[in-house]
């Protein structure tokens, strides 16, 4: 197979999610930091919006996340069920993800990224927090005691796994109310893709 | 095959490319107008978001129209082309349609829609057609004049007739610089597809 080269942000969720895509896929790709100064030139080119991920090969390049999970799954099957309904529900998962809990957590992640928690404010935080734990029941509902969201590992695995990864280093945990969840995400945490897709700058666990 | 069913809103794009995806694969598909009175409630119950286009049929309920696409093509196998790149350039098209080409109609629309034309902003129209020409080469670019963006009709063939078909509406025509896009315009307009899922609200050119 030819090379895959990503253009990378760490902690961009939809970057992490096509990380976590191609280590469960097996596939062989080059990570590029997007903001590596000897690589900017190369990024700018295949990224005609100034965007993240970028996946490039010898055949095309992607710039947007779901447009790059839906080619490595024509390429390999192995990021979607088989069944149509089934499929459209990883992807429709997918999307809440994307829009439902990402919403939630920018609240958080952006008002403590990088200051220091003396200038935090607590009510962004706190209303951040309150919208991440009120999308949760629709998705323990989805879950419904499943090991997967649609049958098998797939598209809602990648994208929740990297939300929940970002969540947690930035202090923010799934609720005990949750157990099917916090089972679901442990179990993501301990497969092989995790540690080694995971942004080097989160910590385990940050206050 | 089960009855399919379309939550629909005449003048939404997203409906309006659901609408013909449905018409070029020639499903049997109900059309409700989420808005009728005697179906609100039963729209409802299939939209959590309060959201149109909704498809329903005896398995799943879709509520985002690029969802419902990838079902109907996992369905029919006649919404995307053979080959994984091309089929990320007929989905990067589509996802530009939805983005760029919608975030530029929609100040026009907006403005227009429902207003004594006395009362239109007409720095903010002004504004959006340009938006809406400059991101014409790019379109131009990737038809490259040929029949269809990406080889066969597909995803961005529905997109791109009914942002077209709505700005034609609203009188934003395709300029003379750009011949290819008005030549495949014309032909999508002369498919069989075109004028049944036309909103009937839609003046043929409105001033």
């Amino acid at each position: 197979m030819t090379v895959i080269r990503l253009y990378d942000k760490p902690e961009c969720p939809f970057c992490w999610k096509v990380r976590l895509a191609c280590s469960e896929l097996g596939l062989a790709v080059e990570i590029i930091d997007h903001q590596a100064p000897a690589r900017q030139a190369e990024w700018r080119g295949v990224s005609p919006n100034g965007t993240v991920p970028v996946l490039r090969d010898d055949r095309v390049a992607i710039s947007e996340s779901n447009v790059i999970l839906e080619y490595l799954q024509d390429l390999t099957g192995g990021l979607l069920p088989g069944a149509p309904a089934e499929r459209a529900r990883a992807r429709l998962l997918n999307h809440y993800s994307d829009t439902r809990i990402g919403q939630a957590l920018r609240q958080v992640i952006f008002e403590k990224r990088g200051k220091d928690p003396a200038h935090w404010d607590q009510g962004r935080i706190a209303a951040g927090v309150a919208a991440f734990h009120q999308a949760l029941p629709f998705l323990a509902d989805q879950l419904d005691g499943g090991d997967y969201f649609a049958g098998r590992y797939s598209l809602p695995e990648c994208a929740l796994t990297a939300r929940f990864g970002l969540a947690e280093g930035y202090g923010v945990a799934i609720p005990e109310a949750f157990p099917t969840l916090q089972a679901w995400f442990q179990r993501m945490k301990e497969r092989p893709s995790y540690r080694p897709t995971r942004p080097l700058t989160l910590p385990a666990v940050r206050p």
